[in-house]
């Protein structure tokens, strides 16, 4: 069973959840200065209509018609009962997902980017700079900005540069300029590459290498594809549907699941049911899966860190693993981020949203039953959450409790075939992380708030 | 705008154009006694089901329950108004497409596969054999064996398996064993590997391949992705979707096209509309659109040739460049073959459909401004349809008409990168067909009907 809505039947606004949490997120910290950040601070890499909606507290924020025409291209996504899926675990379980990997950049990333996209060219900017490591994002960006007649240029880690040519080859489709990062074109790349010329690069220095360039030039600003408000509050659309398509099928989920990276794609289908449920509400679980290779949100500490390795960014107030934390070689690259969005955070020390890790190998197994059984290739990334939606219709069925779940398959996995390839033959592992080197890491976090 | 069905608008029946077609198609004949083929020869390798639709001149074929609940796992497929193209292109004319692309194999190839594993299964067979060039009809039918529990066993050009890995992956990932061919698994392919070890191998070979481990057991069949009677009515979907989907929003196209390779692309959105107009209801212009490197419907001659470059196949009535024609490198492999259906042939002999052959530059300009216009990267078979659209576009803006197109968007991109980088690069280039190597091919086609 799909659920389709009509373009009419679109979310005109975000929601915004700050305006319902009782506990609101702590502000960002000045790197040197240690004082809360203003919007002069950001005002050269962000147009001021996101710095704005970073820190606002209205419930709903209109949503420009122009990007609700460009979101028309893809959106609504289908809201869609994974009936086979169900019948192949014999659960009697309801599971459904919202699929945002029929998007441009076939993740649910273009929702951000064609917002960003345009509050920038409203400004007068003329050029977006960005990094990307598996390239979703990169993507998105291009796609978008080749929607407002805008400049994209992206700072891609060079070992994804080197793996994925054609996750380059599609944003340069999109008309973007795509660099192997570190990059001979900035003083960061040209560091990096001195001490190191053979460098594959980290996200860390592609952000540097970004925000360097965006700095040098009036016109040229920077964008990022999770972790911030305005992020976070951009992908609510995603939810916002999924509201009103149950509402067309007179049901409600009693779980909410999506995968944790940088915390975008879990709070786009989240935050509106968690935000239902802060209102007084139907209440509902909302699970939020992180690998356990990386797990922030399980094991990490609650506190003060830099947003990228190189500690350029402001501090955020966030769940982290310690910003110079390398997890080990994960093919779900999109949750490889060290820490997890201030919203979120802030939602889990709450206890108003739960957090679980899972190995990667019960991942792929998911991934493929779900592959065989919904026809569609999902993303590593999703993988994870379909892993928990496994696990809680089995544990739904043994309570002997009916429940509806509800996740985000946040994107398809066609760039992500040599993962699967390396599952099928044997060649992946899990991971047991070493506590005393957790700890280690985690001592960057500022942990006195 | 998106036009959907609901689930129970799907079509009950696929349309079967021979009912409707004043001259009906010639038989295929014997390799052998050049006598029409009977169900008998064609039963080691085909269900008597399939058999009888490739004879069958009834109008209506009633489509199996279970096909149809497969088939809802990715249809109905959107009919989307190409509004941001128009736009582009400053046209008057509506510009409508079939998105086929959202199929689990990410191409049209899964509404026969489907069907074809179904019969199969239902016959008791155990195991399908099937040979794939590009690989979206090996995808195609690594998924549809899965839904059905038959196992699959696909030989894949080797060029091809060296060239595409991700396609082998994903057809692992739906189950099947993928061959590179020629392989040591059949005597076809021992006796090529004797001649030239590092043999690349051709879509004859691995047909040849296939057959071949067909026919020694009784409980393995064979399949194939185009071509056949049978294989162009089960695409019939995609056309008869677009009619209620037209009916919907009152409208209805004036021109329907498509890419052609062997038929089955073509057929599948066109015959129902073509079927219209020879029951005496409203007349359209249907195109098929050819490569100019694999002209057989443009320069091609019409007779009996066989489907494969061996010749094990029967002889096809067909327009044909001969068998053992060799396309010019192409990277729209889905369209390198060099025969069109007999079904395909007989109208265009009848002048009911036209044809018009493009050079490949054009397809991927048309392709790329497609993209960065609806959001979607097409393979770049369907880039041909698309250069057709602007082409008519453009036609009936200088005729001062408004005209309505309707083309089939038959699958995405994502698997055929490497071809989009040789043309932003600048690699690829268009081919001029000598006219003497053209007359010498086409002489292997027996042209006294």
């Amino acid at each position: 069973m799909k659920v389709y809505l009509n373009k009419d039947e679109m979310p005109t606004h975000y929601y915004n959840i700050v305006a319902d949490m009782l506990n609101k997120p702590l502000p960002p910290l000045h790197p040197q200065t240690k004082q809360p950040v203003g919007p002069q601070d950001l005002a050269p890499l962000f147009p001021m209509e996101l710095i704005k909606q970073e820190v606002s507290r209205d419930p709903y924020i209109e949503i420009p018609e122009p990007v609700r025409e460009a979101y028309a291209i893809y959106r609504p996504s289908p809201l869609v009962r994974a009936e086979r899926l169900e019948k192949a675990l014999g659960t009697s379980a309801k599971i459904f997902y919202k699929y945002e990997g029929g998007s441009p950049s076939g993740s649910h990333k273009t929702n951000t980017a064609i917002a960003q996209a345009y509050y920038n060219k409203q400004e007068g900017v003329k050029k977006i700079v960005t990094e990307t490591g598996a390239g979703q994002w990169g993507t998105a960006l291009s796609f978008a900005c080749a929607q407002f007649g805008l400049e994209c240029e992206v700072f891609m880690v060079r070992g994804s540069y080197d793996q994925k040519p054609y996750r380059k080859s599609i944003m340069e489709t999109f008309g973007a300029r795509v660099h192997p990062s570190p990059s001979n074109l900035t003083q960061t790349g040209i560091a990096k590459l001195s001490q190191d010329p053979d460098s594959l690069g980290s996200l860390g220095i592609a952000i540097s290498e970004a925000v360097e360039v965006a700095a040098q030039d009036e016109k040229t600003h920077y964008a990022l594809g999770s972790v911030l408000n305005h992020v976070l509050l951009h992908q609510t659309v995603i939810g916002l549907e999924a509201q009103k398509q149950f509402e067309k099928i007179n049901s409600y989920p009693d779980v909410v699941i999506a995968p944790l990276g940088g915390g975008s794609n879990f709070a786009g289908i989240a935050f509106p049911f968690v935000g239902e449920m802060l209102r007084g509400g139907r209440k509902i679980r909302a699970i939020a899966v992180e690998p356990a290779s990386c797990p922030k949100l399980t094991r990490g500490v609650f506190g003060y860190d830099f947003g990228d390795s190189a500690g350029f960014t402001p501090l955020l107030p966030m769940y982290s693993l310690g910003h110079d934390f390398m997890p080990p070689g994960l093919h779900a690259g999109g949750l490889r981020y060290h820490g997890a969005s201030a919203l979120c955070s802030q939602l889990l020390k709450d206890e108003l949203i739960e957090a679980v890790a899972l190995q990667q190998l019960e991942c792929f197994r998911a991934g493929l039953l779900f592959a065989k059984t919904e026809g569609i290739l999902p993303a590593p990334e999703a993988n994870h959450a379909i892993a928990q939606v496994i696990r809680e219709a089995k544990a739904a069925d043994e309570a002997g409790e009916q429940r509806t779940i509800l996740f985000n398959l946040c994107g398809h996995g066609h760039f992500d075939l040599s993962a699967y390839d390396d599952f099928i033959q044997g060649k992946l592992q899990d991971h047991q992380l070493d506590e005393e080197q957790l700890k280690l890491s985690a001592a960057g976090v500022l942990t006195e708030l």
